[in-house]
C-alpha cells in the first residue's frame, strides 16, 4: 500500500532561513512554494538528488495553529511523515477496517496539488503520517 | 548529494507490538532484525512497497541509551530520517566545511551493512540526521 517515502515535513520558525540552510548544505532544489490557509502554514519542498523525494518546511501562519501548537509544545524538528500511495480513497477506507483513526476521511489538498489524507499519532507510533496520491 | 529518503527512524518502546502494527495496518515487510548493542537498540527494517524506503523500529535496549533517553523525553514518535548518499566520507567532508556539526566524524556500522554517519539536529532544523551508504 505505501510505495515509497514521499516526504518528512520540518516544523520550523523562519522558512526563508531553513530553506537557505538545507539548499546550501546538501544541494537540494526547491520545486515548489505555497501558502496553505486551511492548515495554517507556508510551506516548501525541496527535492533530493532523485527527485521522488522531498523535505517538506512548513512554518506556522500563527502561533493558534496547528503547526505553530506543534513549535510551541516541542520546538522545530520532524512533524511528520508522507507516503505516496496509488489511492489515497482506497487506503483510507483499508486503513480505517484496520483500527486505525483516520483525522480525514476523505482526501484533500496537499502540496503540488496531491490529494492527501492524515492518520493518528496514536495508533502509529507517536507519528503523524501523511498519505500522499500525487499528480500524475 | 542526498539522493533519496532511505528511511524513517521511529523510536517505540515494544518493537515487536509496533512491528505488528505496520505490518497488519500498511502490509509493509520485515526485510531485517538485528541488535545494535553500540548505538543501544533493537532494530527492524521495513521495508516500503518499492523496496528502496524503509520505515525503521527502534526499540531501546536500557532507559540509560539514546533512544531511551528519547523516549523519557519525548515518548515514541519520530526519531530520525536517514538519506541514501554515494559515499559517506565525501558527504562528511562537504557539510563539515558548510558548518553543520558531525555527531561522527567517520562513517560506522549501520542497518543492513550500510555506512552511516549521523549530523547534529541543531545546526538542521531540529532534525538528528542520517547519511546512509548502503551496500551495493
Amino acid at each position: 500500500m505505501l510505495l515509497t517515502i514521499d516526504h518528512v515535513g520540518i516544523a520550523c520558525r523562519n522558512i526563508d532561513a531553513t530553506i537557505e540552510r538545507y539548499v546550501s548544505v546538501f544541494g537540494l532544489s526547491v520545486v515548489s512554494r505555497e501558502t496553505n490557509t486551511e492548515q495554517g502554514v507556508l510551506e516548501a519542498m525541496l527535492a533530493t538528488d532523485s527527485g521522488s523525494s522531498y523535505v517538506q518546511l512548513l512554518e506556522p501562519l500563527a502561533p493558534d495553529t496547528p503547526v505553530g501548537k506543534f513549535l510551541e509544545r516541542r520546538g522545530e524538528g520532524m512533524h511528520h511523515v508522507g507516503y505516496v500511495v496509488a489511492d489515497v480513497s482506497a487506503a483510507l477506507a483499508e486503513i480505517g477496517t484496520a483500527g486505525v483513526r483516520l483525522i480525514d476521511s476523505r482526501p484533500r489538498h496537499g502540496s503540488m496539488g496531491a490529494s492527501i489524507a492524515f492518520l493518528h499519532p496514536g495508533d502509529l507510533g507517536g507519528v503523524l503520517t501523511e498519505l500522499v496520491q500525487p499528480v500524475r
